[in-house]
């Protein structure tokens, strides 16, 4: 288990790796398609095999208050549960925690908080989180953290930051003090907070990597800031994260955003937008992204993205496709939602092979060329 | 292309047969899954053929008014449209004028109506019903006829079965005089109208097998009316239909009324309800339906029907498509819409077995034994 940093980009920090788990091989620079509840909205486990997913995201605050923890220990752990036998990553729900709760109450111990479907009260540490991704037996774990939304003040930022590396201390300690089942067979990443002060920021990655994760993710970016100074964080950060580890920037994002934070040397990435802009009827292409229920496409007979080789591009038009947005139909957004996931994918493919082909520069600066192309939207 | 009357079980009026079209070969009695708009929700065409779908039924009036006709003969018909390479029946839309289109005036001419969508004005024909589904190149076309709801007077169903007997006289018309490509690679089946009535039922099919059609449906079933009454309808009706023609019984239905009405003689069926249903989570299996949201499957982590070989049931628990249904994720109706299209296809090709292995009734009595079985539901 671990990551295997396999070349480096000369003219950026892109990386390529592999990231091997006790489910399999990862290749990165790779995008996790999100399956918050269990499921990536509208795609099957084998349309994402399919589509050539090595890893999916789930998140512990979702299972953990539906459908709990007991049935998916009974059904084996989250992979039996929900059929998907590659590797998994599943978020702590620190931000979720934050976003969705209702009347969290913190304190250095852990958090209470009010479920946002009952208003079900609970109490949580950062031990019972870390043991609640045992149970679920996925391949990354992340430890509970505090993260901050922006704007956030320098004071708010530094305690969220204090607590959030204490919470890593408490989940490194549990880990290497009781659970051997995740010692073995899991990854425990460390999470840097430090909002948008580079001091901060930098603290946080000292403390943490002296801390000693498999893995570091930056967590609280694309949390509303300006896209450049997510940019510069991830920019700054980088120098302070060592070399060997896969490196994790949660939450982001959109393809633009991929291939600069790829630039910066970031390895692994999630974002609910391909499901939730494809559900909402937006398809991202080769060309940019278009809204399919624009009138433009009412006569197009032409695929979605004709570079794209998925079962939505080889079978269906846009003119179809916009037909079962405007009737309300649900095969619209599984189609759309699969091809955005194939999008990503493929994107994440074509990165890989540009930092191994040493052109990776003249693959972003042509993509963007080509992206920004505007279609109709 | 043409019905062709295999085998006839011998203690019943059931039927084994092939039905020849421009785009194949349908094995009956079989059973449309409904793509009303173009589309079966849920469920693509691949997993449509995966299931075995030999056929499936679309819906002109919908269609008309959503995307239009342009575009989809621009596209070179349905079939490619939608994807479908196989056989297509489209309903001509009668039903759908008289159930969900708003201030209809009918007369002998034709019938205005709003549509129910934007409450443009629309005037319409059998002729033009017929050229819409001529420019669909829908394999099986359906004429325009006046159905009644139940309870309906003796004097209402009568106006409306003259109405529906004097519209196919020019629905054939305009086939025999004018649309030669409807000739060659379509074919126009008769609709019985009557509601309860037998002399009326009687009446109409005498007239309409007159007339000569290739295929001959009973509609105005169920509409509203108690069971006992339909299988009255579809048991008197089978003397006074041609044997070497299909029969299609239409929007029927649940497994328990298609066993009956196969035992009465038809060979065709279309209902929404494996799709409705299993949208809405109810299952249908070998051990009766039952509704997956149940507190009762919380913990099961059985498959939905043990006996059955479809994608949801080979890889995902009922506690898990109970957790998709709590948390309204997608891939629930579609998991389970899958499910009950396969049933559903699975019970046609049990039914077709049983005929030709002159079992049918040993196997009627069997189904219903078991799937009387009530599941907790």
């Amino acid at each position: 288990m671990g990551f295997r940093l396999i070349v480096k980009d000369k003219k950026t920090k892109a990386r390529l790796g592999k990231l091997t788990t006790a489910h399999g091989l990862i290749d990165t620079p790779c995008f996790m398609p999100v399956g918050t509840q269990g499921t990536v909205k509208g795609i099957s486990p084998a349309q994402l095999e399919e589509a050539g997913a090595q890893i999916v995201l789930s998140n512990a605050y979702h299972l953990f208050l539906r459908p709990g923890i007991e049935i998916i220990k009974k059904a084996g752990g989250l992979h039996k549960f929900m059929n998907w036998q590659q590797p998994i990553l599943t978020d702590s729900g620190g931000y979720q925690v934050f976003s969705l709760a209702l009347l969290r109450k913190l304190s250095d111990e852990g958090v209470e908080f009010q479920s946002h479907i009952d208003g079900f009260r609970h109490f949580i540490t950062p031990e019972e989180v870390i043991r609640i991704q045992a149970d679920l037996g996925s391949d990354i774990i992340m430890p509970l953290d505090e993260c901050v939304h922006y704007p956030c003040s320098r004071d708010q930022a530094e305690v969220a930051m204090e607590r959030t590396v204490e919470w890593a201390k408490r989940s490194r300690a549990v880990v290497s003090c009781q659970l051997s089942v995740v010692r073995e067979k899991q990854m425990l990443f460390g999470i840097i907070q430090g909002a948008t002060y580079d001091d901060l920021r930098k603290e946080c990655a000292a403390r943490i990597t002296e801390i000693g994760f498999d893995g570091y993710a930056v967590g609280g970016v694309s949390v509303g800031e300006p896209k450049n100074l997510m940019y510069n964080t991830l920019e700054f950060i980088a120098d302070f994260l060592p070399q060997e580890r896969a490196r994790y920037c949660m939450g982001v994002g959109l393809p633009e955003d991929i291939i600069e934070a790829v630039a910066e040397g970031i390895d692994m990435f999630d974002c609910v937008v391909p499901t939730r802009y494809g559900r909402n009827g937006t398809a991202f292409t080769s060309a940019g992204k278009f809204i399919i229920r624009n009138a433009a496409f009412a006569q197009d007979l032409s695929a979605l993205d004709d570079k794209c080789g998925c079962y939505t591009c080889k079978n269906f038009s846009r003119a179809y496709l916009r037909h079962l947005f405007n009737t309300e139909e649900m095969l619209g957004p599984q189609l759309v939602s699969l091809h955005n996931i194939h999008f990503y994918l493929g994107l994440m493919r074509d990165i890989r092979e540009a930092i191994s082909k040493d052109r990776f520069t003249e693959f972003k600066k042509g993509f963007l060329a080509g992206y920004n192309v505007k279609l109709c939207a």
